[in-house]
């Protein structure tokens, strides 16, 4: 595709900044390399198979998946597909075992009926599938509670036919405060997860993948004990969330939703038509459902569906309806969602155009 | 399409209860039949086109869309368009002006610079557009703010060529408390109203259409005095957050998603796979994202992108990997805005399938 000027899209737009996500790539590979760490990044940040094939290229060695139709997009590139959900149906089942032979899945599950199951379907399939018992270590959300029932899920998993037991995974998703403050936190993940690697490794069990990580941890991700792989999801784009937490510069960022002013009516305000349909509607300590890139003291203050509301209260700068911004939400993977299509730019230039593909919910 | 069993849809799904959906339409029909009011629906809410034609069969003397795509879409199955949303930018005006010339389009605008580029469209392809001023009347998000700028406005709208000043519009979306609660709110958006009336009749522009109306608002809308029309989205469907206004019964709420328990590890919680990325995220007073259809003291307490944790802390009933339950989440819109398609439903069996078409940007 040849460059065209930006000023051409009609907005709202995704935009992905490609020198920047190229170089949150590199560094992300550069940090799993130095610390000899797997690195499976979960793709429901992007869903495009082109970015996941982009991320194998920089070095991960597979790539994570939420759902039956990111693994079926994803293993179109990937040979190695680890699904960090609990697949429970037959119609999911289905899809899973459909998935190209060329493909090695792997899935997280945290109870007897998910690897039950999974099981049956692999067996009925002619399949083997990789399991992950999935532990809660602090987040309460899905996840083993004690190492006992740890132990019982292995053991299952490694005498059940279809299935070959891999190892273990959790997601520290609890872990939100900024990087310098987590200390504390992930010292309690590492204790956790020694307990349970403990009374695997006694059971004889030891897990050969420990798989963890996450975006907010990710330049921490050495310090948890044990854990021998990470997948966290933002690495290519990142977001205002990420420049909160530290994980990121504000310049570091690579999303952004390209939009148009379309009413400055209010005083103090001007309102672009970029709302909680392209932006998505999540909260921040900081406040806000997102900035401009180019003003960061400029945040998006309120959200309709289709307005979003730009306070003008810390700022001199005075746009005129028919100016153009670029916004950075909140949390990049849910406005990702919204969007047909991101848009690669480089300067002022669209240089490609990727679908997101790994968008919605039936079979490719 | 011959009726299917429910139970072979996979989750997350979103569903109509066909039946309350039609006595929902009926009893907005009835409302406005009875006040004399011109009821235009929001299509934003469902964006399916076959639903909008159900609405005017219904007795809806036109439609309402926010975007360029809707237009189109709601284009297909009504002559009478309102864009509530200032067309800004070459494409959307385009794609606007290609609209079928059996559609009376008509836009919602608060600038002179919206104006003049909606009327320099309007002449270049041919077209007469009708133009609706858009006041604020309290919710300070879009709007002219005085009488004098709507006069100087709708004077500017009726002399320009290409163009048709019919009348003005607003929208109390500020009007969000229990129905029981809106009297002054109401009172006060009828005195503002009054000011802008009298201001344009006394200047000779006294409106046509004067069009307002909400969802939270709807069964009092024939309090606010002057207002001749209503363009209440949520109607057909209405959600948690329209239950707790008193707009609807919780046993009226028409729309909900099915979702499957994938977890039950952690005490007093089990998890769905409806995360933000099937139900939104958007918060209201009462606390939560979502409840259940049949168990309304079950609510969605937290969320991930595809996991809904349902806290069981009020509840006997203890549910199992693999049980499935509906969900109500707190706002439809952009629940509907999440799905590819909307299954139609009565009692147990699918009846019917729609594609929610209005959903994205690019063209039809």
């Amino acid at each position: 595709m040849s460059p065209f000027s930006l000023d051409s899209i009609e907005t709202p737009a995704a935009l992905v900044d490609v020198d920047r996500m190229e170089a949150n790539l590199q560094k992300a590979a550069a940090y799993t390399r130095e610390h000899g760490l797997r690195w499976r990044p979960h793709t429901k940040t992007h869903k495009v198979p082109e970015l996941a094939a982009r991320q194998l290229e920089a070095g991960a060695t597979g790539v994570t998946v939420a759902t039956p139709r990111e693994a079926e997009v994803m293993g179109a590139v990937a040979e190695d597909v680890l699904l960090a959900y609990s697949p429970v149906g037959a119609s999911k089942l289905k899809r899973l075992m459909a998935l190209s032979r060329r493909v090695r899945l792997s899935v997280g599950l945290d109870s007897r009926e998910v690897l039950a199951g999974l099981a049956e379907a692999a067996r009925e399939a002619g399949r083997t599938v990789g399991v992950l018992v999935e532990l809660d270590l602090g987040m309460r959300r899905v996840g083993v509670q004690t190492p006992e029932v740890a132990v019982a899920l292995a053991r299952e998993a490694a005498s059940a036919q279809g299935l070959e037991y891999q190892g273990v995974m959790f997601y520290p998703g609890h872990i939100r405060m900024p990087m310098a403050e987590q200390g504390p936190a992930l010292a309690e993940v590492s204790r956790r997860l020694g307990t349970f690697l403990e009374a695997l490794g006694a059971a004889g069990l030891k897990p050969g993948i420990v798989s963890g990580g996450s975006t907010p941890t990710l330049w921490r991700s050495h310090e948890v004990a044990g854990m021998n792989e990470i997948r966290p999801g933002l690495t290519p784009f990142f977001d205002r969330a990420s420049a909160w937490t530290g994980v990121c510069g504000w310049e570091e960022v690579a999303y952004s939703v390209l939009a148009t002013v379309v009413s400055t009516s209010v005083a103090g305000q001007a309102v672009i038509d970029a709302g909680s349909k392209a932006l998505a509607k999540e909260e921040l300590p900081m406040g806000g459902y997102g900035a401009l890139v180019d003003r960061p003291d400029v945040v998006v203050h309120a959200l309709s569906e289709e307005h979003g509301m730009l306070d003008l209260s810390r700022t001199s700068w005075r746009p005129r309806v028919g100016d153009r911004v670029r916004v950075v939400p909140n949390h990049v993977c849910v406005s990702v969602n919204l969007q047909d299509e991101l848009w690669a730019v480089r300067g002022g230039q669209v240089t490609g155009r990727w679908e997101v593909m790994g968008r919605g919910r039936g079979p490719v």
